[in-house]
């Protein structure tokens, strides 16, 4: 931030009086520019023993394998974006969701919130954010080309906890090592 | 917001080619400067059969109970700022926690994350935004002096696992109209 957003003046970096965080400040207007993590909100869509994935037609990492998610708007419930980024990405209506996984990153600020949901009919379609979007048993998942490690760790524990025959709500700290694409082309 | 941020232009209300959403778009410099939800994060703090409340000592709602949290830093993980804000509004020091309930308040574009956790020897001080900090065993609470719904909330999923003697991580939505408190003085 350079730039005052309420007045247009030049804002500068300091910890505000009775805070112990450097913040954008408006010294001319007063304002103070917090900065906070964002949400992801997506889904675990299954229908018949499959699950469904999109194949990124975006960077980052496009052309890879994804769960359906994205940016969290402002008035929708985590539950409601969820169902938002399933329709807009594969084409598909989902029901009865629950939290199923959060995932903490806080190396990229960002906290990934799953819901497992059936998909309404089995039908889909790809959105324009997806080049694909196609239905996987567990042996078909294609593991070494999913696009973040975040949709790996959730695909995992939901086959694990499916063999259990329990869905409890997962939580998880995820490390920048663990994100091994970033190694790579 | 009036001004980008970035260059200092003004800035209009508009969807973007390929959005659905309104946002605040600089035509100078081409940003568009994306609004989303925030996260509080805080702690159920428990210490041989009490928990732990704060009297706030801050507006909205000074003067009431509540559970000890407040906006989660970029950087942080969810239970690192849990950590942080039960150490600085309630001078406790909490271990081993776990996710424990997440609550969606869409109509103010919040979402609170608690943590099951013990305090530390049970020891604590009342920080700078709290005028008190005190244990209260469960025929205490003060349940009609709660400065939130979603304290009471969690309060009440506490209480109830604890007789039941399983503690899974709890998932609501919380309704503007569950706000009884926004009615009154």
């Amino acid at each position: 931030m350079t730039y005052c957003s309420a007045c247009g003046a030049q804002t500068v970096r300091k910890i505000p009086a009775g805070d112990d965080h450097e913040r954008d400040v408006c010294e001319a207007c007063g304002v103070i520019h917090y900065q906070n993590p964002k949400v992801i909100v997506g889904t675990l869509p299954f229908y018949q023993g499959k699950v469904l994935l999109c194949k990124r037609a975006i960077e980052p990492r496009y052309g890879y394998w994804t769960l359906p998610a994205g940016f969290l708007e402002l008035g929708e419930s985590t539950w409601q974006g969820a169902q938002r980024e399933t329709r807009e990405e594969a084409g598909a209506s989902v029901e009865q969701g629950q939290l199923y996984g959060v995932f903490d990153l806080p190396y990229i600020s960002q906290i990934y919130m799953f819901y497992l949901a059936e998909v309404v009919d089995g039908s889909y379609r790809a959105g324009t954010e997806s080049l694909e979007v196609a239905w996987f048993e567990e042996q078909d998942i294609p593991w070494d080309d999913l696009a973040f490690t975040v949709v790996g760790a959730m695909l995992k524990r939901y086959f694990a906890d499916r063999r259990a025959g329990v869905f409890p709500t997962h939580h998880k700290v995820m490390q920048p090592r663990q994100e091994s694409w970033r190694g790579k082309s």
